[in-house]
């Protein structure tokens, strides 16, 4: 497995490049799908147990980016799919110029879906556009209900919630109707998947969202 | 309850500002302390407890930073402790010069004790030094027990660790001995409190710890 360092690009244009992006990946067939999240909402527990599900009958990868260390890429090598590990030399978020190179360092031809595990920060990375196709938060249980009110950008700017650790929540004062109420408010047409990575519980109706949108 | 705009300070000496800012509140007999953390990780229900359990004996204050909302202030109001929400226009976390203008719009005079709650991240509100006397970060058990290994520079530059909700160890595959290595590896001599603000365990040894840091 690779580790890459990363700088933030230097160009102004983020949007732009962001657009030729997921251009090119829509031409390559790819479906680039990024993940955000606070730390240690589950990002990659998540991510592991869907690339389990789905790497069978589909070519799947992953893009781990961090500040420091190689713990989580590591977990993909031995899962047996193609991954990066990208550090960002302090950077609290991915652009799409360092996802471009971390896309070019792996490879990407005959792959069906690339996750981009993003910096886990809840601010800063709904405020770069990485070319992704698809972007994909994940609020978890243990963090309570209260998330979209104080980090609305991440909720408005997503295309779909995961609320993960579900079988948590006899241990915690979360209330799903009052987030997802709270998450539709900012963001009507947002799609929300509550799942267990742990149980499998919900875990169907997050891959099929993710097998309707590839890009075959 | 008073909610006041803050935008990031036009002044690059951010450094020499919290400096000065220090100094002030030690001359006032002010401990400020600044909590940080990931969202969600528990810092709003560790200081509720820890003011409900100090607003006796000690004056106590509270500034709550956030990108957007209130919920967290009213809470401290309804304690009946002073209390003020900063909204930080986006940005991702707490400069000296924005929170020198919280203390002022506050009011600081005759209080021991005052907590400024930073945005919820572990990334970027390490790299500011917001003229606090004490560095406080939290991590949670559910959060998991690699996030040493992934955030080095907030569990590097804080003076003391509080490990929250204890109460669910039972629930979660941290292993705290673990993470406590990984923080002493990169900073030896953090005071580390695990604690339960939930069942209250841990709590008077991180009370006991204001106390001593009282700077009366």
């Amino acid at each position: 497995m690779k580790i890459i360092e990363l700088k933030e690009s230097v160009t102004v244009s983020n949007d732009r490049d962001a657009d030729k992006l997921r251009q090119k990946m829509l031409k390559n067939g790819v479906c680039l799908v990024n993940i955000m999240s606070s730390p240690g909402a589950g990002k990659t527990t998540l991510l592991s147990k869907t690339v389990s599900d789905l790497k069978n009958d589909l070519t799947v990868a992953v893009i781990e980016a961090d500040i420091a260390s190689d713990v989580d890429a590591v977990k993909f090598e031995d899962l047996g799919v193609k991954s990066i590990q990208a550090h960002t030399d302090g950077m609290c978020h991915m652009d799409a110029g360092m996802t471009e190179r971390a896309l070019d360092e792996m490879g990407y031809s005959n792959t069906d879906l690339i996750f981009l595990e993003n910096v886990g920060n809840l601010i800063c990375p709904a405020e770069f556009d990485t070319g992704a196709n698809l972007n994909v938060m994940i609020t978890s249980v243990p963090e309570g209900d209260d998330k979209p009110l104080k980090y609305p950008l991440m909720f408005s700017t997503s295309d779909a919630l995961v609320i993960t650790k579900i079988d948590t929540l006899p241990y915690f004062t979360f209330d799903t109707e009052k987030c997802i109420e709270r998450v539709r408010k900012l963001n009507p047409n947002i799609k929300i998947f509550p799942v267990s990575a742990k149980t499998g519980e919900g875990m169907n109706k997050w891959e099929e969202y993710l097998r309707q949108n590839l890009n075959k």
